[in-house]
């Protein structure tokens, strides 16, 4: 029987994709499933509900609740955590490395130590010099792989990428979609999908 | 040592307090935790921040996403559901009747009766029918107990609870809030919440 799989839709400026992405890999092999992870970019889904930026910060009561709570959550995971001075922060060029990384086979690492610098240290990753520390201290070539994620049709794959999270319903981040079409939303959620993805 | 206690802020229109209402008495008793029972209206919250109606009709993917993973909550929990025509339901006469529920000492099951009335067979709990069938089936004077929900001070009662409930930072229902003042938001934060209560 092949491994159950699961896609794993996340945004490098969403918080709640922090613990997601830092939780998802022991929690998958645990349960024998295979995970693919999906970057994708908020922007556009958030403009179809009519939002030009993160409703935590347009509904501040709800942004209030996060930071405290994603702090909690981190907390508990053992995970470091640092609000950052900038949010949301601007994610195409980490997202489109991304892309680069794991058709490489780098992806996770490299999609880990983004949030690490995000949420963890407080970065500013929509600097391109984050993005290049990241991959040096990754031991990548930062300015190769920068030149290869911004070409055309790498640029492409991002979009094709949120639409495709649009057309599946995804409407916010960390989303989890199982090979059957069942879309869960939210870290609390994971648990819930990797045992949707084995029934 | 006193039993740690927690709020538990709920409001009869919200999908996700269903299952929390179904749930919370076991937890809490499996924890030691003594829960106090909070009936609020999420709709002078929702108008604070800019809505008339709720976010699960504001914003079509995510209420589409709810009410299937509201489903499957359900089915995990065995809980009866039915997705009721009328959403969100008018709330007013069953939270005030709550009041006097809870200060006589049947809160607990007329809540649950309510949400199994709303959420597991579908019915409109905005009807003073359903209210008074509810009523009669926990062995209550149904009219007396909708004459003193409709009493100017427990009219208060309720306004004043939506009050303190926006003053915690409860922007949506279920919140949960320890006596250190703690909120956590939403039926997947249940445990947590009752975790922290007894820290």
């Amino acid at each position: 029987m092949p491994a159950p799989t699961l896609d794993f839709w996340f945004e490098f400026a969403s918080t709640y994709s922090y613990p997601a992405a830092m939780r998802i890999a022991a929690l998958a092999r645990e349960r024998g499933a295979a995970v693919r992870w999906r970057p994708f970019l908020l922007g556009p889904v958030f403009k179809a509900q009519g939002w030009d930026t993160s409703p935590f910060n347009i509904y501040p009561a709800k942004g209030r609740y996060m930071w405290r709570d994603l702090a909690r959550v981190c907390e508990g995971l053992g995970l470091p955590f640092t609000r950052p001075a900038v949010f949301p922060q601007n994610t195409i060029l980490a997202s489109r490395v991304a892309l680069v990384a794991f058709a490489e086979g780098w992806g996770e690492d490299f999609s880990r130590a983004v949030y690490t610098a995000e949420f963890g240290e407080g970065r500013d990753i929509g600097a391109p010099e984050t993005v290049a520390r990241v991959l040096a201290a990754l031991g990548k070539d930062a300015q190769a792989a920068m030149a290869q994620a911004q070409a055309e049709e790498n640029k492409l794959a991002l979009r094709k990428n949120t639409e495709e999270a649009q057309g599946l319903g995804v409407f916010g981040a960390p989303s989890f979609v199982t090979a059957d079409g069942e879309l869960f939303w939210g870290n609390d959620r994971l648990e819930a999908a990797l045992e949707w993805a084995r029934r």
